[in-house]
């Protein structure tokens, strides 16, 4: 059994979601989002980075991914979006995680099954794949998509080159 | 007197110059550059992260500021840029400093005297301010001009709103 995170990172919310993977079954664990709190930029990011240290000292996953930011015209919004996908890396890394990173439309397209689905479908799909699961909100609904499409592409392989790396 | 650091994030090279600051006299205590090890970018802002963070123990600055990101056209270097800057800002921030920031034309109308200096013109207008100062790279310029600049403007009051924080 592998215990994946995703992270769906945000300056204000960072959705996080862990499963339980043993072969093709899914089964959740745990869901929330991280409010970031303080009015000044590097205090949010502080925030940021002790509420998610303490979701993995937690839940202690074996193999995060994170969603890989879309790109867009808005300079500024994307400069906040990368400070927050910095912690958003960081702090799997720090706890000795190797850390996948999947488009938003491949992560769509592997839970929803196209690539540009809505975040209703993908809510919807996310409570089809982990019956009872109760969701904190959009970005922990992303954030488990992330996590579900992590077990299907990377999960084991990256566990694998992780220990593989630490026996090495 | 007051120790400042200013930080001059970038995913691959982050400069870093630490000045004291005493009245209107500033001196020279070290600067150079963190270069991020690894190919994966979790592993190279893990790595900034443990390098900024060895900076900030070694000389222990009260205060410290960020240069603020130029926000360009090219996403995706906005996005790396700003991961660098997530860690360069969270650092400071977690041993309990306000961070600072300023804009780049700030800085070199600070430094230089007007906004629009090249970098060879930074470093030379450091070097006059820092007599006998060892440059390790134009990044450790910038992070040192950002010190500067943080002493010039603000390095005071933040010290004096984190003692007013710390003693609340």
């Amino acid at each position: 059994m592998i215990r994946v995170i995703g992270i769906d990172p945000g300056l204000r919310n960072t959705g996080w979601g862990v499963i339980d993977v043993a072969g093709s079954r899914i089964s959740h664990v745990a869901n929330g989002i991280c409010c970031s709190e303080g009015d000044e930029l590097a205090t949010r990011l502080l925030s940021l980075h002790g509420q998610l240290t303490r979701v993995m000292a937690t839940y202690r996953p074996a193999a995060a991914a994170v969603e890989q930011t879309f790109v867009n015209k808005d300079g500024a919004g994307t400069l906040k979006l990368g400070q927050a996908r910095g912690i958003a890396m960081l702090v799997p890394a720090q706890a000795g995680l190797v850390v996948g990173e999947y488009a938003p439309n491949k992560v769509k397209k592997t839970v929803v099954g196209v690539g540009h689905a809505d975040k209703g479908q993908i809510a919807h799909m996310v409570r089809m794949q982990l019956p009872g699961v109760e969701i904190a909100g959009p970005d922990a609904a992303d954030a488990l998509a992330i996590a579900i499409c992590h077990a299907h592409h990377g999960a084991a392989s990256t566990l694998a080159t992780a220990i593989a790396k630490a026996s090495a």
